[in-house]
C-alpha cells in the first residue's frame, strides 16, 4: 500500500468529522430504521456506524434506498457478532433508553450528553452511542457495558421513539455542541436599510396622497399620519422598498379613464 | 350537541398542549412520512395535524402503521384543498426550508424559532408550521406566506432532511423551549452516599488483606494506599457498595482448600 493510500484514512471520508461519536445499532432488524439511520447520521457529520448481529443477516433489501443518498455511511458499516467486540475500541460508551434499569448511573438529556461527548472528544477519546432493538431496547446487561445512559425528554403520554429519529435527536445534539452547527443561510437583511431621506419622501408622498385622497378629516390629520409613519417603520424598509412603495403609491394615484369592462 | 361534547374540545386529547403549534405538510406523498411525523408530533406533544392536497389521495394504505400507535392524530389532521385555506385562522406562520429564497425572511434555527413561537402562544398566538413536499419542499409562492423561516444546521455535505425527521427536530425544540421537557428518569444517585464511618473500614479491611498479601513492599505502602483510597473515592461509594466491596474482599481472603480440577 503505497503511502498516499494509506494517509486516506476514514477521518478523511467526506462528511466526516474524526472526533464524531460511533454510532452502534444492537441487532437493529429493519432495513428502513438502519437506512435513515444512515442519514440521520450524514446529516450531522457523523460517519462511523457498527450493527451488532442485525436480525435477519447483511445487507438488507431496501437498506441503500431509506439511507437515500447515504450510503457511504452503509458502505463503510462494520458488522460485529457481539457488543463487548463492537466497543472494545471504545474509552467512553452511552447507552440510549427510555426506562429506568436500576442501575446507578449518570442519565443525560441529549444536550448534555453530547456537550459531555465534545469535551471528551477535545482530549482524544473515542466515544461510542448504544440503541437497541426497535421492538425491546438495549438489555440491562448491555446497559451495564455503558458509562452513563442518555434519555428523551418525550412526552410521558406518547414516549415510544422510532430508533432512526433517536439517532437524529442524538447526531443533531452532537453537532451543536461540538460547535459544528451552523445555518445553510442566515436571515439577516440581504439589502441595508434605506437613507432617512428616502424613507421621509416616502411619508411625503404618502401623506400627500391621502390628505388629497380625503382620508383624514383635518384634526385627525396628525394622529393618523403618526400611526402611518409607525406602522411603516416596523417594516425596517429599505432602498428598494421604498422605490417599490413610491412607485405603487403613484400606480393607485394616476387618473386613468374609468374601464367600465 | 351537548355542552358536554361541546366543551371536550381539541385541547383536551391526551398528550396535546392547548398552545402546540399546528404541522401543516404542504403535498406530501409518502404514508410512511406522515405515519412517522404523526408518531414524531406525539413523542413531543404536538396534536394538530393538517394537511395540505396530499398526493394520491387520504387516507394513505400504511399511513396508521407508521404512525405505530399516534393514530389519534391522524384521526383527527384535516385534509384542505390550498395552502392559504389551511392556515386562514392562524396568527404566524413559520415555513421550514434548506435553500435560501431570496426573501428577505428572518431565518431561524430550530432552537432560536421554538423560543419566539412558545413566548407567542404565551400571549395567545395560534402559531402553524409548514413543511414541503419530499422532493422538492414549499415553493417561493408558499414560502412568501409565512412570516419567517426555520432552516436546520445540517452538514453541507449532506443536506437533505427527511420529512418526519424535520417535523421531529421542530417537535424536540418546542418541547424544550415550552418548558415541557422533563427527562422520563433522573440518574441522581438512588442511594445516598456510603457514611465516613463505612469507608474508612473498608479502607482498612482492604489494607490489611493487601498488606497480609504481599501486595506492596513497606516502604511504598503508604504512596499505594494513598492511591488505593483515591481511586475507591472516585466511585463515590453508597452503604450498599461498601457491603458488597466487603464480603467480595472477604470470600478472595478466605483460606479453601486448593480444588485442583
Amino acid at each position: 500500500m503505497s503511502d498516499l493510500a494509506q494517509s486516506a484514512g476514514p477521518c478523511e471520508r467526506p462528511g466526516m468529522s474524526a472526533a464524531a461519536p460511533v454510532i452502534i445499532l444492537v441487532e437493529p432488524q429493519l432495513a428502513e430504521n438502519i437506512g435513515m439511520t444512515a442519514r440521520a447520521m450524514a446529516n450531522f457529520g457523523l460517519a462511523e456506524l457498527r450493527l451488532v448481529a442485525p436480525k435477519g443477516g447483511w445487507p438488507k433489501k431496501g437498506v441503500r434506498e431509506a439511507a437515500s443518498g447515504a450510503v457511504h455511511i452503509l458502505d463503510a458499516a462494520t458488522i460485529h457478532a457481539t457488543l463487548p467486540e463492537a466497543i472494545s475500541d471504545l474509552q467512553y460508551v452511552l447507552a440510549t433508553t427510555a426506562r429506568e434499569r436500576g442501575q446507578m448511573k449518570r442519565a443525560y438529556a441529549p444536550d448534555d450528553a453530547m456537550a459531555d461527548v465534545a469535551s471528551r472528544q477535545e482530549s482524544g477519546q473515542r466515544v461510542g452511542i448504544l440503541f437497541g432493538r426497535e421492538r425491546t431496547g438495549l438489555s440491562n446487561d448491555e446497559v451495564s457495558l455503558a458509562d452513563a445512559i442518555v434519555t428523551f425528554p418525550v412526552s410521558p403520554e406518547f414516549s415510544s421513539l422510532n430508533l432512526a429519529q433517536a439517532v437524529l435527536l442524538v447526531s443533531y445534539e452532537w453537532r451543536r455542541a461540538a460547535g459544528l452547527a451552523r445555518q445553510p443561510f442566515d436571515g439577516a437583511m440581504t439589502a441595508p436599510p434605506a437613507s432617512r431621506e428616502a424613507v421621509l419622501s416616502l411619508f411625503e408622498s404618502l401623506e400627500t396622497a391621502l390628505g388629497q385622497a380625503g382620508f383624514y378629516p383635518p384634526e385627525k390629520r396628525l394622529g393618523i399620519i403618526r400611526n402611518m409613519r409607525d406602522r411603516l417603520h416596523r417594516m425596517a424598509l429599505t432602498e428598494q422598498d421604498v422605490r417599490t412603495f413610491r412607485g405603487a403609491l403613484r400606480a393607485l394615484t394616476r387618473r386613468v379613464p374609468h374601464d367600465p369592462s
